[in-house]
């Protein structure tokens, strides 16, 4: 009997929420962020980048906890007893950056970075641990200017990749009316004591979409039961604080000057309110002058941003289409990416306030969109050219044919397994090959090489059904001399290409 | 008295062994690798991408030491108990994924893949914890013609980049054949009870570089004693078992049939090293038929490859050429990527030999032999157009010049700092901006725009020393209508190029 091998083998998998990405994604998915990059450079921003992971209190993370290092994010401890963790964003790493090279920069600082960035929280579909996102960010300027052009460099990334106008929008806020809005209504919104209820009131304006005015209404007082009878505590704004914050949030119908008296009107004598209605006023203009009109960049004021630290301005980029998903039903992408002033990240490490602004790309949503457009056929990606071994012996003959098609820029390659032709054929087809080149001894004694069109030959055998009758018309294969190889596969490509 | 800032603030800088990558260098590896991915499309491999980090059971590392779990790999323990590390490199990645996808795959397997990798090692001169691979591999066959043309494909990507012929060489060596001499020699080179001395004697051929044939003998033989007073354990060798070895690791000179005769003798009657010697033949009598001569690719009995894993050929790209260093020394810049045959890897998932092979580039050591040569000047690298904004109570005038420079595809930007012209000009210095656009009230009234060209300008300063003739010739600088802007910069920046 054979002697059991009793080795334990590890299974072959990824942990949950990782994936591999496979050609077709990557090499779409590298055509997507090439155009982004583009815009950025013509934009004059510089690209930077930074490592996978960093000192955990650099991130901003608290400390870890020696119990759970990994909540939120991935942490590990170093010998030197001090935590990284893989960076969660590219914004604090650049904030690190900003910190540590302060004096050298050419300021306003202008630098869009790209890469993956790692969350260690609960998958679900079309969630990973590990997704890409796609930044940019002028550090050093409080000026308005940068603000309005961050919108512009959205929106012109946004169409250039091949959402065509119309089909997104980026809607611009501003934390300063918002906080206005509630100093009127009696809240001081910059007091520490204030600060968790105003969080509960942005969030709770975030649901304005899902769940509509009544019950945001409900999240800014007592509170709201959904569905599933969860209940969710509210921000315990009385009645006559409520109203104010609904018309704030639905201010968003007429033309600029409209929506900018309303708000005005909204925000009453809080100087922080005023000023930043006005700053809104002065972004409009600017996006204006540029060209950019409502149908591409336009005010909300339910547009909030879910994190705190945002402290003026703030963008989202928004998908208006509705694309019919695998079951048929239709989908809307939503927010696609979003950004805003922060003027205190670089703060936590200089105690000076370096004024910033920046605006994230959600790189996987927004490829997901350009899929439902069908619009990720890369030019790169046909197969390649098959050179099939007929006969071993001849190996070298086979090589340097595909070394000249190579040469002539033709993507191609000699079959480097050692199955015989039926196994050939299929693996050409498997590698979507648009031909493949034969030589036999018959094609070898004449001095001459077959090209069989794979293309031409499956769209023929849906036409021809008589086994007998392919076989000998031969369709869609040609034989030419070894030397006028390259020639005749360049024209069967043009045929495709054509 | 103010009250004092207690606040602990985090101090912005990196763990050791990691490093921020600014533009010029982004730009010019972004080049690098599209050069390299396009050879290998052209070779018709397929892209592929991994996780940055998987389990550590299928990274093949055993698993992680409760006190030490970041010797050598980063790892971290999952909520669920099990361990996860990053990747240390992306042959490991490869095997778990042929494993999970095996039955749906075209086979052979041909991918290739780019990415960071991370070791927690001593970081040193050049040697970082986070780096770049990029690999090739043929999975699924154990035909030498993968062999063969894995190292045309590290030939041709070596090429592409700019590195001339006759700067690099692949050379090719197989293990087989050592396994031959030390059988020869009367150890048994597969017999598990010899591995260890058997890596000895790999990592004693692997020094042949640094200590010559007489260190290597010591190595081989009881031991060696360094400068230091470091004494290395041998691979306790008897003299008659060593004199072959160094004849087979000197065997390098002559043409293929020279050296392969040469082998031949040494390998004796070992049928696992005459087998070796074969393949070196097939491989050779390939290359020459693909046109690969001796001046890039060729057989080298000295190189071995330190990694285990390997079972068959084996390669490494060496660079030849001296370059002068920072110090005004020579720099050899020597091995930027290796490979060769491991049939074991994908093995371990799955119990069934499957015959491997593949060839990785160190892409840091191959970027600095570039820039070496003086070859790292991006196209995209040049600075922005900077768009001074003189009166900014007129920005909304300067942000529609420069959407009117973005729209004709000119990189360009309107300064949106808040200091004043001094500071503008400086920062547009900085930001090596080709050429700045100033509209005061002067030329506003007369519809104009100046456009001051800082390159020419600069030339021309080394000239000029009188500074009041230099404000009477303002030279390099020339009045434009203001719907002239968009040409006139253009030819601007046509000069420079030209």
């Amino acid at each position: 009997m054979a002697k059991k091998n009793k080795t334990v083998r590890p299974k072959a998998r990824l942990p949950r929420g990782l994936r591999d990405v496979g050609a077709h994604e990557i090499r779409a998915m590298s055509d997507m962020l090439d155009a982004i990059r583009n815009v950025y450079d013509i934009y004059g921003f510089e690209p930077l980048d930074t490592p996978a992971f960093e000192y955990s209190d650099a991130l901003g993370k608290a400390l870890p906890d020696q119990d759970r290092p990994n909540a939120g994010v991935f942490s590990f401890e170093e010998e030197d007893g001090q935590w990284v963790s893989l960076r969660y964003d590219l914004t604090a790493p650049l904030a690190r950056y900003v910190s540590e090279n302060y004096d050298g920069l050419a300021k306003p600082f202008r630098r869009y970075q790209t890469g993956p960035v790692w969350r260690n929280e609960k998958p679900g579909p079309g969630r990973y641990r590990q997704f890409t996102q796609f930044d940019a960010d002028t550090v050093g300027t409080d000026n308005v200017a940068a603000d309005a052009e961050i919108c512009m460099l959205a929106a012109d990334a946004i169409e250039r990749i091949g959402i065509p106008r119309g089909d997104y929008v980026i809607k611009i806020n501003n934390r300063k009316v918002l906080d206005g809005v509630l100093q009127t209504a009696g809240i001081d919104p910059v007091a520490p004591e204030n600060a968790e209820q105003r969080m509960t009131v942005l969030r709770a304006i975030d649901k304005l979409d899902r769940l509509g005015r009544e019950g945001v209404a409900l999240l800014l007082g007592a509170g709201r039961k959904d569905e599933s009878g969860d209940y969710t505590k509210g921000a315990e704004l009385a009645p006559e604080q409520i109203a104010p914050l609904l018309d704030f949030v639905s201010a968003s119908d007429g033309d600029l000057d409209t929506i900018l008296t309303r708000l005005r009107s909204l925000v009453g004598d809080s100087e922080r309110g005023q000023e930043g209605v006005e700053e809104l006023r002065q972004i409009g203009a600017l996006l204006a002058a540029a060209g950019f009109e409502d149908d591409r960049v336009r005010i909300d004021p339910a547009v909030v941003r879910g994190l705190d630290y945002y402290t003026g301005p703030v963008f989202e980029a928004e998908l208006t289409f509705e694309a019919t998903g695998d079951d048929g039903r239709a989908v809307r992408f939503g927010s696609v990416g979003g950004g805003g002033r922060y003027d205190g990240l670089v703060a936590r490490f200089k105690g000076v306030v370096v004024p910033a602004t920046g605006f994230s790309i959600g790189v996987s949503r927004l490829y997901a969109a350009l899929e439902a457009l069908g619009k990720t056929n890369s030019a790169t990606a046909t197969g390649p050219v098959v050179v099939l071994v007929m006969d071993p012996e001849h190996t070298a003959d086979y090589q340097a044919m595909t070394r000249d098609l190579r040469t002539a820029g033709i993507r191609s390659e000699m079959y480097v397994g050692t199955s015989g032709m039926k196994a050939q054929m299929k693996y050409a087809d498997k590698r979507h090959a648009p031909c493949v080149i034969i030589q036999g001894d018959d094609e070898r004694a004449a001095g001459e090489v077959t090209i069989k069109d794979l293309v031409e030959g499956s769209l023929l055998s849906t036409k021809i059904e008589d086994n007998k009758e392919w076989r000998e018309s031969r369709p869609a294969q040609i034989s030419v001399k070894r030397d006028e190889l390259v020639e005749a596969v360049k024209s069967v490509l043009a045929r495709h290409n054509g």
